[in-house]
């Protein structure tokens, strides 16, 4: 898959490696969490996308958007790259026992491993996380320990061949950064050129480090539910895979 | 629809004023034009989103994801915000006479008419944008002229009751305008803290300012097929609008 980048005056090939992309989709995912990588590595030379799910059916998003897999995680076999989103869903996606065994066998044959926001946990779930640096939505990073991941609160995170970025829109910014490992800087300009990625948030309110602390405790109020709920979840799986993180 | 920022100590009421959002869909549209502002609009109090499409039946866009529609230009009347992404199917979309119709008819309606990308030019398509200030991608903003606009090479451009943002990624920053304006700077604030949107390009090549002159010649050599295709439909609708810009 991997192919560095040409010298300028050698004519591309006219047909690129193909690069086998599986994303892994599920029920109340957060869908900009994998549309924005989507966008990034679709753009490749090569990319070949699938979304993958137990069947070929409809997934909605945690906010309604359907989506329609292309394979099943029975069929598919090994990808180049393995890509987890995150969301709401995630709770389910890291108890799923089947969801967790395609993404073991995927991720030990994949050249590149990867996630966007809470899609980490599910890569830890799965036992590939141990030992590596990792991040994920800042909700959710010090849950990273309980997985056997080392936690590291920045925006896209390369660990050999593991990739994740933070929350949501971190994607946009992971994207770039994979399409620069497979394919060097140029082809990254370019890509980001194409999908005009010169942001301008409004406010500097996208991180805990920027917005005000009684925003970021408000937020973290109102999602404490479902936050202790994955951290119990985290904290099980973490210590059926012996993750030291979990130890009591 | 519009509720400005409630005081403080004022309790929200626990069911907000219903938000109707008609996103129009289209084959090779490009996903991440719908999908950014989907991300940030759907969390808005009240938003209901709909994906519009003559029929009920899966929309591939550029690259490939599918996209089912949940409403149709026929029954779906008049919507709060009406939505139009860009992407290589604004060619076709522009010339689609059932699907102007309905932007022409939704827009007359709606509290605010929005575009990201080359979605502009179906706004512009159908007289929407007659001397308005817009903006659409790096590729394509000359071309607003051709409909009656005033081209305007910014992320976000607001005139009056139309919201349009510039190429792709900039739907993010696009939807965070449209909830600060509908809903106060806190909700964008909150939104922007839970997509973690903190951005870091890796490079500084996102706009044709800041990325280098052969980079932005060489995409404009290969996008030159179809930006002669997109500027000759644009100057024949323009003529039958009456716009100053497609004259002679």
């Amino acid at each position: 898959m991997r192919r560095d980048a040409l010298p300028e005056n050698m004519p591309m090939p006219e047909t690129p490696a193909p690069c086998r992309i599986a994303m892994v989709i599920f029920p109340r995912m957060t869908q900009l969490d994998l549309t924005g990588p989507f966008e990034v590595l679709a753009r490749m030379p090569g990319a070949k996308v699938d979304l993958l799910w137990h069947h070929i059916e409809p997934v909605k998003d945690a906010q309604g958007l359907t989506f329609t897999p292309t394979a099943t995680f029975s069929t598919y076999g090994t990808p180049d790259i393995l890509f987890i989103p995150g969301g709401p869903g995630v709770l389910e996606a890291m108890q799923d026992e089947y969801l967790i065994a395609f993404v073991r066998s995927a991720g030990e044959g994949a050249s590149l491993v990867t996630s966007v926001c809470t899609g980490s946990l599910v890569l830890g779930a799965a036992g590939l996380l141990k030992g590596k640096r990792a991040t994920t939505h800042w909700g959710a990073i010090e849950q990273l320990a309980l997985l056997g991941a080392i936690p590291t609160p920045e925006r896209v995170v390369v660990d050999g061949n593991t990739v994740t970025g933070a929350g949501v829109t971190s994607g946009i910014d992971f994207g770039l950064a994979v399409v620069a490992k497979l394919h060097g800087e140029e082809k990254a300009r370019e890509i980001q050129l194409q999908i005009e990625y010169d942001p301008h948030p409004p406010y500097d309110s996208g991180s805990v480090r920027s917005a005000s602390p009684e925003l970021v405790a408000r937020l973290k109020r109102r999602s404490a539910g479902i936050t202790e709920q994955r951290r119990a979840a985290a904290e099980r799986i973490g210590r059926t895979l012996g993750a030291p993180g979990s130890a009591r």
